[in-house]
C-alpha cells in the first residue's frame, strides 16, 4: 500500500487519531484544485530537471518521474484518473498516484519544496496561461465592435448625457468609447501578467530550503519572468491573484455598462437595434417577448466577480505571515472570475455579430432633443463674435420657442430663429443638421467621421484586425 | 413529441433561428437551479390544489398532476430523472416530464402563473427552510459554547483590549461573549424568515392574472405567513435573499472573530488550548505540525460569505422594474452561502467538544500584564477615597516599579506598595489576586463566577439544553 | 490647570515620551465623534443618577454634575464650546471641561465605567434617534408615492420585463411596488431598533466593574429596551451597526431602482413624466438640456452606502476580543451612512410632488410593444378550451402578422385575426384593449384598478395618510 | 452683477423656477471638491495658452487670464476667497471670480471645454501628483524597514504557518517579506500611473468640439502621456479611480498583515517587540495600559479603503453612455483614500524607528515549537539516505518523545535520539540549533543570513537607501 493512500498519513506519528470525517470534508480541496493539474504537472516537471542537473535526484529518477507523469497525464486527460478526497488536493492526489506508479523515484519529487510552494505555484502558471486566453478574447471582443464601428461610421445616434439626448455623435465612434475600454483592460492583465509571472517554487514552506536548488532555472524552464526573492512573502501573499479579480471587476463593470446600453437601445421605447434571434429569448407566458437575455445576464454577472473581488480582500485582510489555511480559499472566486470573463467575453464578441442597426430611429431619436443646440450657440460665438455664456442664453430661448411649436431647431423659420438674435442668416442650417453638428466636431478624439475612421484605421493597427 | 423538449419551442414562432449552443450554455441554470426541485414541486402541487378548487383545472387534472409530481419525486430522488440543460431551468424540466406522463393536465399547471412568479416562490419555500436548519444549528452550537462555558466559570482568562493583557476574565465568561453573539445571530434569522415567508404566486409576469387564482389559499397550503400584495414587487425583488446574505455576514464576522482566537490560544505562544487531533492537520513537510486547519478555513470563508453579499447587491443595483435576467445570478450566491454556513455552524459545534482548556496557560498569562492593576486603583478609591484619577496614577507608579522588580503587582512588598500611598493597607493583597479580582466584578453582565452561573442558566433555560 | 488639558496625561507615569503629533492627529476621534455629544451627555447624566442612587456618589455630586452638564449642551449648541484635538475625542472633552467646571465631582463621573462601554452607549442612542427619523421619513416617502398611485390608478404604463413591453399595469400599481419595497425598508429598521436599543453601560472596559451599579435602572432612564448581558460582547461588537448598514444599503438599493427608472421617464425616449424644474439641472454649455441630477446622483450614493457596509464588515472580521481600537474606524461610515439615507428619503419624498405623469406617452408606448399578446392567449384558454402552450404559439403568429402589418393586435381586422384560430370572435377586441387587459388582471396583488385601490386603502390606513 | 452668481442662471431661459434649497445642497460639489483648486487652475492656463496659440482667444485674453488666475491662486492660498455653495463646484467658483476679476476674458476661458472633460482633466491631473506622494512613502517606508532588517540579519524568529512555530527565520528576512510586498504596490502605483496621465479635455461636453483645439499641445503643457482618444469614453469612464483604489486597496491588506503582527508581537503573549511611547496610548481606567492603536487604527483603515472600492465599482456598474451626475460620487471616497494612504505610510515609516526587538523573546519562542524538526528530517535524507517521508516519520516519534520530556529536540540525549534512527550521530546537535537550521537555507530567497544581506544589498541598490 502506498503511503500516501490517506493524507492524514503523512502525520501520523503525532495525531492519537484519524480526522474526522465531517473536517476530511470540509478541509478538502480536491474537487475544486484538480483544475490545476496541468500546472501541477509542469511545474513538478521542471522541479525534477532541476534536481537532477543539482544532482539531488539521479537521472534515472528524473526518467521514472517523467514517464510516470506522462501516464498520469493520460488518465487524467482520459477520465481514467481516480481522484479521492481522502488525499485531500491536486497535489496530494498526482504525488501518491506518482509513487504508486514508479516508487521511490516518486517519493523524491518532493525534495526541497513543499506544498505551500507548489500551491503558488501552480496557481501562478494556470493564471498566466488563463490570462492570455482572456487578453486574447478582449482582443476579438475589440475587433468585432470595431467592424460595427466601421460599418456605422456616418450613422447619427443622439449621444445622451443624463440619458437626455445632449449632441449627435457617430454610432462608429459610440462604439470606439468602449474599444477605448477593453484596449485599457486588456493593458491591465498584462500589467497583472508580470506580477503573477514570477516563479514561489523553492522558498518551500516558508523559509527556504537546504537543498541546493537552482529557482533561476526552474523559472526560466517554466518560461517565469523572475524569482520571488523573499521565501515568506513567496508562499503567503495572494496580491496577484486579487489583483487580477481587481482587473476582472473593472472589465466587467465595461461589460455593465455596454449590457446596460444594448438592453436600453433593445428596448421599444429605443428601438435602436435587434439583435439576432439566436441571441434572445422568448417568454413562457408573453407570445410576443424576445428578451435580451445575454446582456442582462452578463449584467448581473458583474456582482459575481465583484463579490470575489471582495470575498479575496475580505480573505487576505488581517493575516499574519506566512501560510494560513485561509488561503485555500482563493482558488474557487478564482476559477469563477476566469470562467466568467471568458464565457461572457467570448458570447459578447460572437453577439457583436449579430446586431443589426436601425440608423432611422437613432436619427429620430437625435431629432427629439434639440441635440443641435450647442451648435446654435458655437455658431453665434464663431460666426457672430457673441461671448459663450449670452449665445447659450439666447439658444435656451430658441429652444423654448421650438418647444411651443412642437418642433427642432432646424425646422424654426429663420425669421424667427432672427427674433433671439438678429445676426443670425441663413447659413445656420447648415449647423443645425444633424450631419453638421457631427462633422464639425472635428479635432482629435471628437465624434467627426474623418476623426471616427482615423481612430478605426489606428486601433486596426493596433490589433492587426 | 413533448411540446416542451428544447425550451426554446416554447416561443419559437416569433423566432426564426434556433439559440446559439453559446447562449444555451450561458444562460442555463439547471445545473445549479435543479436544488430547488423539492420547492418547485411543492409549490406546483399547492399551485394545482388551489386550480382544482377554483375550477380553473378539473378534479382529474389535479390527481393527474399529483400522480405525475410523485413519480418524479420519485425519479430525482433516486437519481433517475434526465435534467436536460436544453430545458435550461429545473422549471421546464420538471414540467416537460409532467407533460411527458399525464399529457394535457400537466399542460395546464402553469394556468394563471409564470416562472417569474414560480422561481421567485420556489426560491422562498426553499431559503425558509435552511433558514430553519440554520436557527437549529446555531442554537446547536450556542449549546455546545455553553457546555465549556459551564466547565469552565472558574478558570481565569487575561482578557484582552488591544491584545493586551487588561482584567482577568472567566473563560466561561469569554464563551458567554460568543453566545451572546449567535443569539442575535439567530434572532436576526427569525426575522429575515417572516419576510422570506411571503407568497409571490399569483403575480405571475408582473401584473397579475386573469384567472381566479385564491392566493391565500395556496399561501396557507405552503405555510407562509403572507401574500406579496404587489405582483410587480413579487417577481423583482430580492431583498429578502440580500437581507439573508447580510446575516450570514454577521454570522461569519462571528465566526472570524471566534476562530481568530482559536488559533491564537492554539499558537505556542498562547497555548491556552489544545484541539482534539481529529481537528487539526500536520504538515507533509514539518514533522511537528499540528495546525487549526478548521478555524482558519472558517475565518478565510467568511470572503466567500462577504463577497456573496456585495455580489447580490451589485446585480440588483440599478435594475428597473419588473423582472430582469440580471435576477438568475441570485441562486449561486445563495445556494453556496447557505452551504457555507451550514457546514460551518456544524462543524463548529463538534469542534467546541474537542477543545481541551488548560487553565494553567492562561493564569501564566494573566500574571504577566498586571490584570489587577485596576482593581488597586478602586481599591483606593473605594477603601481609601482617591478620585479615580488619582488613584489610576498611583497605579501606574506601582505598576512601573513592578516591571523594574520583574515581578506581578501582587509580589511586590506591602512596604514598597505603601510608598505610592500610605494608605494601603494588607488587605491590598486580597484585590490583587486574580480570582479576588474576577469576584469583584459582580454586576449584571460582569465576569464574576456568581453572574457567569446565572447567564449560564438563563442560556440554558432559553435553549432547553 | 486641569489633570485632562492633554489626554496622555491621564495614563503618564508609565510612558517616558509624549505622543507624537502626528500619532495625536492619526488616532484622535474628536472632529467626527463630537456629533454623539448629545448622547453622551444623556448617558452620564443616567449613569450619574444612578450611581447617586446607589450611593456610589453623594446627592451634592450628581447635582453639581447635572449643572455643569447644563453649561457644557448650551456652550456647544452655541458653538462657544472649545473642541481641542489633544483631548482625542468627544467624551473626554466633555469630562475635561465638566471638571473644570464642578472639579471633583467630574472626576467621580468615570466611577464604574470606561470609555470602551461609554462609546459604545453613546453611538447606540445616537443611532436609535436616527433609526427613528429615517423611519420617519420612509413613511412620508410612501405617502408621496401612495398620492401619485391615488392620483393615476387609471393610467396605463407598459410594464416592462428585460425592458421590453410585457403586459399593462395602473402607473398606480407601479408606484405601489416602490411603496411595498419601501415599507419593508421599514420593518427592517423597525427590526434593527431592538438590537441597537440594549445599554453596554456597565461593561466598563470589558469585564464588568467592582462597583455596585444598577444597568437595568440606566437602561430604563434612557428608554432602552434591555441589557447587554456579557460585558465582553457589550464593549466589542458592533453587528447592530453593520445590520443598520445594510438595511441601509438595501433601501439605497430600492432608490437606485426607482431613481433608474425616473431616468429613463425623464428620458425623450420614453418622455413618460416630467420633473419639476426645481429638481433638475441645466447645461453650462448645452443650453437645451433639463437633466434628473437628483435621481442620478442618488443612484450613485448607493455606491457610498454599500462601500460603507463593506468597510464595516471588513472593519470586524478577524478582531479578537475584546475592544480593540479598530472600532473607532466605525463611526464615520456610520455618520455617513445616515446623512446619505436622510437627505435622500427628503429630497425624494419632495420630488415625488414634482413628478407631472405623461398618460399618453405612456399608452403610446405600451400600444407599440403588443401588450395584449398575453390577453389573446387567456382569450383563447378561456372562452375558447384551448391549452396554454398552444395558445401561447397561435399569439406568436398573430404578432408575426401584426409586426408585418406594422399594427397593434387590436388593429387587426377579426378575418385576419381568424386565420390563427379560427374560434375568435368578435369580443377579442374587449381584451385586446390596454385597458381590458388591466381590469382583468383582478387577483389579490394585481393591477386591476380595483386591486390598485384596495391596496392603497390599505396602506392609507397602515401609513395614517 | 457677475452671470454666475448662481450657477442656475447659466441656464435659466428653459426653467421656469429656480433650484430648491435642498436640491442645491444635496447636488452641490464645492465642498469636497475646491481641494482640487490646484488642479483646476493649472488646467484651465494650459487650455488658455492652446486657445491663444490656435487664436481663438487673443493674447490679451490669455494676459489677463493669466493674471486673474494668479489673483485667486493667491486669494485661495491666503484663504480670502469666498467659496459659494450657490456656484456648486470648484470649476464654477473659480470662473465665476475670474469673470468677476477680468471681465469678458473670463468668459472665454470656457470655449471648446465643458464641465464634463474639464472635472475629468482635474481628478487625473490631482491624482497623478498625490501617486507621486504615495509613491514616495512608500519608498521611505521600505527604505525605514530595510533599515530594521539590516539591524536584524541575525536575529531568530520562529517563522510561523498556521500560527503554529515551523521553521526558524531571520528577523530580517522577515521584514524583507514586507519590502517585497510595498514594492509591489509601487509598481502598481506605476502602473495605474500610466493610465491616469492621459488628458481628456477637448472631448467636450461627449462629442468633442467645433473649435480648432490643439489637444496634443495642452497635454505637453500638463506633462500628460496622451491624449483620451475618444470623447465618450474621456468624460464617462472612472476605471482610472478605481483602479488607483484597487492598488490602495492591496497597499492596506499590506499595511493590514504587518499591523497584525505588530499588534501580535506586542502581546505579553509574544513580547518579541516594543514599539516606543510615542506611538502607543493609553487607558482611562486601567493604567498597566500601553496599547499598540496606531497599527490597530491602520488595520482598522483598511476597511475603509476597501469600503471606497466598493462604493465606486458599485457607482460605475450599469451606467450607460456618456457623463452621467452619479459621476460626482467619485470624488469623496477619492479623496479620503488618498488621504489615509497619505497618512498611514508616514506614520508607519515613522514609526519604524520605534520598534525595539527582543531577539530573546523570539528565541525562546522559537525553542518552543520544535523550529527544527524539518532539520532533522533534512539530516536524515541529506546525510543517512532516507526517503523524505520516512525521515518525516521519524521525526515525528522523535517530537514526541521530545513532547513527554518538555524539552526541546535539541536537548535530546543523543542515545534517545538514536532509538528512532540508529544512524543519527553527534553532528546531528549542529542541524538542531536555531542558527544552524537559519545557515542551512540557503538558497535564493531562503532565510540564511548570506542571502538577506544579499536581498538587502539588492533592495538599498534600487530604493538608493
Amino acid at each position: 500500500m502506498s503511503q500516501l493512500d490517506h493524507k492524514s498519513e503523512a502525520w501520523s506519528a503525532l495525531f492519537s487519531e484519524p480526522m474526522s470525517d465531517l473536517v476530511a470534508r470540509y478541509t478538502a480541496s480536491v474537487f475544486f484544485d484538480k483544475r490545476l493539474w496541468q500546472a501541477d504537472i509542469e511545474g513538478s516537471l521542471a522541479h525534477a530537471a532541476m534536481l537532477a542537473k543539482q544532482q539531488v535526484i539521479s537521472p534515472q529518477d528524473l526518467e521514472s518521474i517523467r514517464k510516470g507523469m506522462a501516464q498520469i497525464r493520460g488518465e487524467i486527460e482520459s477520465g481514467a484518473f481516480q481522484w479521492k478526497l481522502e488525499l485531500e488536493d491536486v497535489h496530494l492526489n498526482i504525488e501518491a498516484r506518482l509513487t504508486q506508479l514508479v516508487g521511490d523515484a516518486g517519493k523524491r519529487l518532493h525534495t526541497g519544496r513543499s506544498r505551500n510552494d507548489q500551491v503558488a505555484t501552480d496557481v501562478r502558471l494556470w493564471l498566466r496561461g488563463e490570462i492570455d486566453l482572456v487578453a486574447d478574447l478582449l482582443n476579438e471582443l475589440q475587433k468585432a465592435l470595431l467592424k460595427i464601428a466601421e460599418d456605422n461610421v456616418e450613422v447619427v445616434l443622439p449621444g445622451f448625457t443624463h440619458l437626455q439626448v445632449a449632441q449627435p455623435v457617430s454610432f462608429g465612434h459610440h462604439m470606439l468609447a468602449y474599444v477605448e475600454m477593453f484596449s485599457r483592460d486588456h493593458a491591465r492583465m498584462l500589467d497583472v501578467r508580470k506580477r503573477v509571472n514570477q516563479l514561489p517554487l523553492g522558498a518551500a514552506a516558508l523559509a527556504g530550503t537546504t537543498y541546493p536548488l537552482d529557482r533561476e532555472f526552474v523559472a526560466q524552464q517554466l518560461g517565469m519572468e523572475g524569482v520571488c526573492q523573499n521565501s515568506l512573502d513567496a508562499v503567503s501573499d495572494r496580491d496577484f491573484a486579487i489583483e487580477f479579480t481587481a482587473a476582472a471587476s473593472l472589465l466587467m463593470v465595461h461589460v455593465s455598462r455596454f449590457s446596460e446600453e444594448l438592453v436600453l437601445w433593445m428596448s421599444q421605447n429605443f428601438g435602436f437595434i435587434r439583435i439576432a434571434d439566436r441571441f434572445t429569448t422568448g417568454s413562457s407566458i408573453m407570445p410576443q417577448k424576445k428578451n435580451p437575455d445575454v446582456p442582462e445576464l452578463a449584467r448581473g454577472k458583474t456582482g459575481r466577480v465583484v463579490g470575489h473581488l471582495m470575498g479575496l480582500i475580505t480573505l487576505m485582510k488581517g493575516q499574519p505571515l506566512a501560510y494560513n489555511k485561509d488561503n485555500q480559499e482563493d482558488k474557487e472566486p478564482l476559477f469563477d472570475t476566469v470562467d466568467t470573463l471568458k464565457d461572457t467575453l467570448r458570447i459578447f464578441a460572437e453577439m457583436a455579430g449579430g446586431i443589426t442597426v436601425v440608423p432611422e430611429a437613432m436619427e429620430r431619436a437625435a431629432m427629439r432633443g434639440y441635440a443641435t443646440a450647442t451648435d446654435l450657440a458655437d455658431y453665434l460665438v464663431q460666426k457672430k463674435g457673441l461671448p459663450f455664456r449670452d449665445a447659450h442664453e439666447v439658444v435656451a430661448h430658441a429652444v423654448k420657442a421650438a418647444l411651443s411649436h412642437k418642433c427642432d431647431l432646424s425646422e424654426l423659420p429663420l425669421a424667427v430663429l432672427q427674433q433671439f438674435n438678429p445676426a443670425i442668416e441663413k447659413d445656420v442650417y447648415d449647423v443645425l443638421s444633424l450631419r453638421g453638428s457631427l462633422n464639425a466636431r472635428n479635432t482629435l478624439g471628437g465624434t467627426a467621421p474623418a476623426q471616427v475612421r482615423a481612430q478605426i484605421a489606428r486601433h486596426q493597427a493596433r490589433l492587426g484586425a
